[in-house]
């Protein structure tokens, strides 16, 4: 299982731990190490503990710095909607950790593997073993690949969804044509950032940055919406 | 109360703000807000969203290193118990930064600024405010000041405090000298580190290190703990 997860870090997020034993910590389940005790290894609940508060700060400071001008009311409701446990063990899922989490017999026969506390557990403390490899910015760069865009798009609350917004209030007043323009990319590919223009009729209305250009347009359209309500 | 609070932030915790303006919307509270709308300034709430995050990632951290045995129900527990709201109430307090919240009158004669979550929301928006200004190392070094050496000290879980369990243990066989002996300080004022040795009977049973003598000291003692239960 080891090769093919640090084939899978690598391939799609550009992590390589140092340490390989604290990734194995985190894809090891208290009960594969109640059975396992001649190993002497540990479990992941510690990792879980610190990773959860590494995924906090950086869901924070990601929506902190995304919407300045939305109320803490509405940071607050959305962060919860982004950490809750089905969420992250979605996430999970789509990274495929399920597929090499170390389990006992019997909460692998009971269906563990598929559990959604025991795939947010593991989510968490995959976090924090890359926080203490790799240092927060790693654990940030891998945050915006599986979670801000989804953020980004509305997935967690359609009102954050800015190209949607942008569009309804610009169409109030009859059809209008609203064109999103990359103007610039740059950076290595695990590092690269996207510069976008949005116009209305031509009209240069706003501008954003982003990690991808999804992140970049939603930026964009942030930036018109502002401008727009002043 | 602006030239007090800034000087009490430097000779206390050399603490020095570069953008004024967050310190003080740190500390504006929203009644304070909505009484001088035509100020066009902002409360205090979206910092300490963003600051309840940083405490709760500086807190983990902070509990994970000090306490590599313990698991991770019991690092849960402590978290909890510091970071609740009459804990940061009285950590706000202690700092004396009741004193310069900017309050709208309503809320000063209904004892606002004597209020327990008000308190918690202000010590929590402070750091939010440090944090953006001078990063994430800095308002470690604050908490290093002001909540660390009291959770070294058993404040809120009286077995967490290694040096009364150290002399429980040596003790129980009779009566032993346990002496504590600082051996090397090291780094300027705002970051300075200890190193400890601690002796049973003149015999070096355990060797620590921290940012006060007291947690030099704590460490030492956890380390004789762990050499001992081997």
């Amino acid at each position: 299982m080891e090769h093919r997860l640090i084939a899978n870090l690598k391939e799609n997020y550009q992590i390589i731990f140092n340490n390989i034993s604290l990734l194995e910590q985190a894809f090891t389940h208290s009960s594969y190490v109640n059975e396992h005790r001649n190993l002497h290894i540990s479990d992941n609940e510690r990792l879980e503990f610190l990773g959860d508060a590494v995924l906090e700060l950086l869901v924070s400071r990601f929506l902190f710095q995304t919407y300045p001008n939305v109320s803490e009311g509405k940071l607050t409701k959305l962060r919860a909607a982004i950490v809750r446990e089905d969420s992250l063990a979605s996430f999970a899922k789509e990274c495929e950790f399920d597929q090499f989490i170390r389990l006992g017999k019997g909460e692998e026969n009971s269906g563990g593997r598929k559990r959604a506390s025991l795939l947010c557990d593991l989510f968490e403390s995959f976090l924090g073993a890359v926080y203490l490899d790799q240092g927060l910015e790693v654990v940030e760069g891998f945050l915006a690949q599986v979670i801000f865009p989804k953020v980004i798009a509305g997935a967690f609350s359609h009102e954050m969804d800015h190209k949607t917004r942008l569009q309804e209030v610009l169409q109030k007043a009859g059809d209008v044509n609203i064109d999103y323009r990359l103007v610039k990319e740059e950076g290595p590919a695990h590092d690269r950032h996207f510069w976008t223009e949005v116009y209305c009729d031509e009209v240069l209305i706003g501008q954003g940055t982003g990690r991808s250009k999804k992140m970049a347009e939603q930026a964009a359209a942030s930036d018109a919406l502002q401008r727009l309500e002043k």
